[in-house]
């Protein structure tokens, strides 16, 4: 049977030059960075080239890039560190109503612990309107933190245009989640206009637990993980040597390719959108149709339960997700497609089908075949749909 | 050269076991185990079975292991997510004055918080008594951290001695701090009678990026890290796949081998602290000489810089170490020496040799070859040296 892997949002398969740039690190070179011998050279040199390929990636300083574990520890770094440290100016923190968990439930969080929360709506396409986002702004918000691109949806939002309202209007950084977007899409700090930037290696063909929070020059913020001095004392914890570096090589594969990679998504998105919206009666496409993410597919398919549509997927070889797949088993309503307005039933049936740099024509043809006796099929169990 | 790595307390070789078992899961099985296909599949059966495997070593079911990216990620989640969740029911925490730094640290943090911190003193040796403990527990106590085991001068702390005094005279939490020592003596969350301990796989043979942290069953705490319901919804992120396998291995070696391993530590141990002490004038061990991790050697060497001893033993092919790793670049004097009583200008001559599985008794004798005359050599430039 082939197998079809449409889940690159959920991770990605590592590029052969990340695996090999990181084994070495597996076997020989297992020192500790800070060792002052020559067992920690090798691996202290290495964990600096890869923070100035990372840095390349977006357009920052080498020394504005901070190594975590995932791209959710980065978000909640900047959510909490920032709010953390400038406690005492202000309590007020605004992000959007469509964050990934890990922004929304730490600012949640921050709640719990004293500060306000406002969530700026976002259209039906799922984007924020910057002069919401200024409009939610106050002499006491000391964080903003709007994403740039979901990774539910694949809407990629106007960042640029809010990052000066709130720099013009109020006195908080301006926090960013690129992890579904750095390395698949163009995103320099410096354009975008952020304080604060994270982003992941696995949604870019390099290894889980490496990703990175950019901090600007001269930002103070609060550790999340307190301790030793590594990461100029802001991110304690031996750092992962192997996983940084492969993390590093995906950078620079990223900066090599990253025209090519958009190149080759971009007709695959754009046929697979429009023969599953046209050829499969009352499918919808989620989130936005050209401020989108070069390889992301997502729609509603009415009358149909999302769970049931990947496993009967993954009979047929192919591998998708629904919704987003941090929560995917806790089978909740995406807060998600609520923002943009589909009511909870329709939600159900979300489908994400995320394409990635070895998909082809072919697999768009092969989910084609697949995927619409699926559908009938499970519309055949539907009580509601043979009403309607 | 000969090369002889005596730093095992910064980083431990990957046992070749570890490194086979990681290498799938870079490589074909990438997926992301929450994924509900066949790319989901073997990740997240791996992760489970690595779950089980850190819970045998400690003796604790799998579902109170939450894997963590390093031990000091571990510390902060035990003390940030226990002190915020009881922030209600009071404010006080206990740590020892001689915690690692993620532990010491994240106290400092949580005391700028609002949280009141006393630190218990040691004796000489760096022992805690529990009836200082004991007496320094209030009603409105939350917390008490004390480690295991010192990376920094070794001695084991009676942990299941200070358990029974806090549980009945408290209604605080219990965390143990076991990073230095888990997988190198037994450990065993019973017979400590902690609620909350943790480990780092790369303390035994096991990668970077992969640590724990055992939370007893029942026990409410504050996720470090918000977002997805990745390790039962306490510390989301996507699962660092490879290298908690490795974990797993390792913690699995470590069970098997555990009994060998100390047998074959201890002689190396007694022997070079034996040695340094006897055939070198002026140096003395730090820590307790039985109540000792076994392959732990500390000492302060009179008359010495710490960093220049490293040197120097680097260049005959020696890694060693001075004081704690995570700061050793900070050249800070060591809050854990100036507990023990140990003067600053003392402590500069720290010297840290931790011994591994691969070290032999031609290694001690080698190390006995080619410290003297550093010391000798080191001390001729000292005029302190001369007036004495």
């Amino acid at each position: 049977m082939r197998e079809v892997y449409l889940d690159h949002g959920a991770s990605t398969p590592l590029r052969s030059e990340v695996v090999e740039a990181m084994i070495p690190f597996l076997k020989e070179q297992f020192g500790n960075p800070l060792s002052l011998h020559r067992f920690g050279d090798a691996p202290r040199q290495a964990v600096e080239e890869a923070r100035e390929k990372v840095a390349a990636l977006i357009g920052a300083r080498s020394n504005e890039i901070y190594f975590t574990a995932s791209g959710s520890e980065a978000n909640n770094m900047a959510v909490k560190g920032i709010a953390f440290m400038n406690r005492k100016r202000g309590n007020h923190i605004v992000i959007s109503a469509i964050e990934h968990h890990s922004v929304m439930n730490a600012a949640q969080t921050m709640e719990k612990l004293g500060f306000e929360v406002t969530r700026v709506p976002v259209d039906s396409h799922g984007l924020v309107d910057p002069d919401d986002v200024a409009g939610a702004l106050r002499d006491d918000t000391i964080l903003v933190s709007i994403m740039h691109a979901s990774s539910e949806i694949g809407t990629i939002q106007p960042v640029a245009e809010i990052a000066p309202l709130v720099r013009d209007k109020s006195k908080a950084h301006f926090h960013t989640d690129a992890v579904a977007s750095a390395g698949t899409v163009p995103v320099n700090v410096k354009e975008l206009g952020v304080d604060l930037l994270s982003l992941a290696g696995n949604q870019f063909y390099g290894p889980k637990g490496a990703a990175a929070l950019y901090i600007k020059r001269a930002t103070r913020i609060m550790p999340l993980i307190d301790g030793g001095i590594q990461e100029a004392g802001r991110r304690a914890g031996t750092e992962n040597v192997p996983a940084i570096v492969g993390l590093g090589v995906a950078a620079e594969l990223a900066v090599e390719d990253l025209e090519e990679r958009r190149q080759h998504l971009i007709p695959l998105r754009d046929r697979l959108i429009e023969r599953l919206t046209k050829e499969i009666d009352r499918v919808h496409l989620t989130g936005h149709a050209s401020q989108r993410l070069p390889g992301h597919v997502s729609v509603v398919v009415e009358f149909i339960e999302g769970e049931a549509m990947l496993l009967l997927l993954n009979m047929q070889g192919v591998a998708a997700s629904s919704g987003s797949t941090c929560t995917s088993r806790a089978l909740k309503a995406s807060h998600v497609l609520t923002a943009i307005g589909i009511e909870p039933g329709l939600a159900n049936g979300s489908l994400l089908l995320t394409l990635g740099r070895e998909n082809t024509m072919e697999d768009v043809d092969y989910l084609m075949e697949v995927f619409p006796p699926i559908v009938d099929r499970l519309r055949q169990m539907s009580p509601l749909y043979k009403e309607a």
